[in-house]
């Protein structure tokens, strides 16, 4: 006899449809009217500003400042580097008017007689534009390293948008760096890249490998990109944030040349990073359960809820009274260094429907404080990683002196559930046959979970690269930094080899 | 003999040039190439991102939660109230591709073929996009009130756009809520002037008034819109942030309906409220000096700035670390709830240079450590509100015990010059003749500082508001809360008034 879950389909059912459901039942973003364009609605937004919060002290911790650059890109600038483009032309949000005018029909137009002599894109991405300002500030070697973040929103016209994985607009960081010598670019990119990797352990709960791209998977005009790759619960992989090294390409497009210790004009070497709101659909992906989403403590933006049960008139105050006495305890006390984060919902509906709203949002603790509680001296407190039957009755003491130890359990659980997950799925393949039989459902017309991570040998080629994706619509996630060196022959072409890549089908 | 200042010109010579000046020599920010667009550099951000915490904390303690919504507005919705888009139309930017492609001349063009069907305008403010989203939520009275606040960009396309005060993009908040009851609506728009103005007095040291605007000074759509108004340095009033009583004008543009406690169909009650980036234009305009910018302590991005004087390369190491150490320290310090922002300067540059940099940038406070000091065991200590000459000598430990009262003291001196500007500039004017002369400066062709804020009557007529703003450029900037209902004649037609309303010349 099947159990009855919150979210229908379950994730074994349909993982695509429990994924929107989800979205949906946990109040976290919905689609606007405007094509592509979500609205990410407060609970969603939350945690986005915690994921802000704790990038924004990692970026400031290793020296970096944030400033803001312009959201227009001149036509012409863009054009300036070749590869880059190419790769985002396809997708520019053009703005070719500066007013509108009656249309004579009883609508609007834009102006004719306010058409710009040159069109601006709405930034994908913004190397060219902060390019081009830096190569004002730069003059002498003295002025670099330029170590700059900017949080903002980005526009990538997108025809089949998917909330928060795939969409026009979305929010995102993105670091902008430039110094004196190419080892000083290399160690910036390989930092970043470590920041984003404890972000998602430490924050996100999230395990992750770290690589480098292939050269048909780098950003547009990188000499490098370097990723971290996660794996969510369909076991298809997601980038989850990445970091380029860009040479000195973008320094020649865009002119950041100083002059050097050795009093010789150079091209500066930059580097760029980002993660976008796209992590928020990676940690549904990863934790979320067929009640919800389950939320890391950390990126929670509530960590407890309490919910008074005031079926009596005569005990409400009394029960209220508790309720914000035991609030005040909790955000005196700390977690990872921060205050806890409460919420009381007192809203005038019944508690089964006030604690099955908090499961589907995620939140890690609930506790319901009622009448009978009140006499006992004890609290109701449910964990949203274990069944939702299961209650814990401590007193108001024992419990705030166990949450910030509570919600640390919660994250563990989460990473070793992910851990687990990813380690059952992660495989290494040295056939073809194999390979595609990893990659194959069994059922076409509606394919069930399958597939993961597969480490395999890679002749290096992008014929090969790009046959494995047309074929099994697999990629390469990336070449693992710690993959070691060894003799084996490409799993497609058969060709020599002396490295795994990581493949897997991805978001 | 006039004493040489690090600003040329002074305020007194041409403000709008100094104005200029001192946001160049601060590091705040920079024209970019894109017509009135602004880079916002670290300096200035670093400001921005104070405010933004400051304000994002008052406003969630009022129960509002952030949230985000698309950048794009489809150009039907904002022709749906016709004030405001009468208001809005002659300065949107309009999207009108998605797609760049190849041009046949080596350059890029908005693909014909992507042409959008109705274009999108880059959002000037959000109400009518967020109306209809409102619309989608709002079923029930129970779904009421909504009390939410976006931060982001917007773009209202300016001809001669000015560095934080004009510029074509620039960043803000906006608050949107919705309301059961007209008076709730009402309250909402006064609590919000009031966190405006709080937070203008505790964390910009900015005395304000506070009132209404005349219906030609509205918001576009808004049944009433409320401000705080400040005083600068050449005694022009500047609107530093407005709250909107939106009535139902645009629930019903939008279609924002519930069903009411008695069961029938109602509009919702709206408002709107927002400041923006132009704010630390107006903290420069109503605190800096001839030598720069003067930051009041809890928006200073670093609030000490320690500088390591190192001639001789043996005492180095001894000097850079007492520097550490007392940086250690200042961060164990609270200053308003908040740990000390300590910036070490120890860049290879001279003394000297320096020092006069962070004067320009308006730190709050200076300290010196150099090998003297140290066998002294004492600091050169220097506060940014009085002479860069003046300095104090105390030990470390008297240093860090008195810091908190120290800035405290700085936030209070440029409040109470603020208000003595204000109070010293603000007249009561019952004559057309007294009226004329109190604005028109002496010498016509290079304006000298004049004016300032005037009470006078006025007969409540747009007429008159028009010739006076047509004939000296005046402007009535608010109907203040607190003045007194008095018999009197309007101080232009003479016709009678029963109170006087705020005068002055604006940004």
């Amino acid at each position: 006899m099947s159990q009855q879950t919150a979210i229908t389909p379950r994730r074994d059912e349909n993982f695509p449809e429990w994924y929107q459901e989800v979205v949906r039942a946990a109040d976290l973003a919905e689609n606007s009217d405007v094509r592509g364009c979500m609205v990410i609605k407060p609970w969603g937004y939350g945690m986005w500003e915690r994921m802000q919060s704790g990038l924004d002290g990692m970026f400031k911790a290793t020296g970096h400042k944030n400033a803001y650059f312009p959201l227009f890109i001149p036509l012409s600038y863009l054009a300036k580097e070749a590869e880059h483009v190419e790769g985002f032309a396809k997708e520019c949000a053009v703005v070719t008017h500066h007013r509108l005018e009656a249309d004579g029909k009883g609508g609007l137009r834009p102006a004719p007689s306010a058409e710009l002599t040159e069109p601006l894109v709405i930034r994908p991405t913004s190397e060219t534009i902060i390019g081009a300002t830096y190569a004002k500030w730069v003059q002498s070697y003295r002025d670099l390293p330029i170590l700059i973040n900017q949080w903002a929103n980005v526009v990538r016209w997108e025809l089949r948008p998917r909330l928060f994985l795939r969409t026009a607009e979305f929010l995102w960081q993105e670091g902008h760096t430039a110094h004196e010598t190419k080892e000083e670019a290399i160690a910036e990119t390989e930092q970043m890249l470590e920041v984003y990797a404890t972000f998602a352990r430490d924050w996100l709960a999230l395990p992750v490998f770290t690589g480098e791209k292939s050269a048909g998977e780098r950003f547009p005009g990188a000499v490098q990109t370097l990723c971290i790759e996660a794996m969510v619960q369909d076991r298809k992989a997601i980038q989850a944030g990445t970091s380029h090294f860009l040479g000195q390409n973008f320094a020649k497009a865009s002119e950041i040349k100083f002059v050097s210790r050795d009093n010789k004009p150079e091209y500066a070497w930059t580097t760029s990073w980002g993660v976008s709101t796209r992590m928020i659909g990676t940690v549904i992906m990863a934790h979320g359960d067929d009640d919800g989403v389950i939320l890391p403590p950390r990126i929670a933006p509530a960590q407890v809820v309490i919910i008074p049960v005031t079926p009596k008139p005569d005990t409400r105050d009394a029960v209220l009274a508790a309720c914000h006495a035991l609030a005040a305890k909790l955000r005196a006390t700390l977690y990872a260094n921060e205050p806890i984060r409460v919420e009381i919902d007192a809203r005038d509906l019944g508690g089964g429907q006030k604690s099955w709203e908090w499961i589907k949002r995620g939140v890690p603790v609930r506790v319901e404080i009622g009448p009978r509680d009140l006499e006992k001296g004890t609290l109701a407190v449910a964990r949203r990683d274990r069944g939702h039957k299961e209650k814990a009755f401590p007193t108001t003491d024992e419990f705030v002196a166990g949450i910030a130890t509570t919600l640390q359990e919660i994250h563990d659980t989460l990473m070793t559930r992910a851990k687990a997950l990813r380690d059952a799925n992660t495989v290494k393949i040295d056939s073809k046959e194999d390979f595609i039989a990893f990659f194959t459902p069994k059922n076409k017309n509606q394919p069930e979970i399958h597939g993961g991570f597969a480490f395999a040998h890679w002749d290096g080629t992008a014929e090969t690269e790009a046959a494995i994706k047309e074929e099994l619509k697999v990629t390469i996630r990336c070449i693992p930094f710690d993959s070691p060196e060894e003799d084996g022959q490409c799993v497609w072409s058969g060709a020599p080899s002396k490295k795994r890549v990581l493949f897997a089908k991805s978001y």
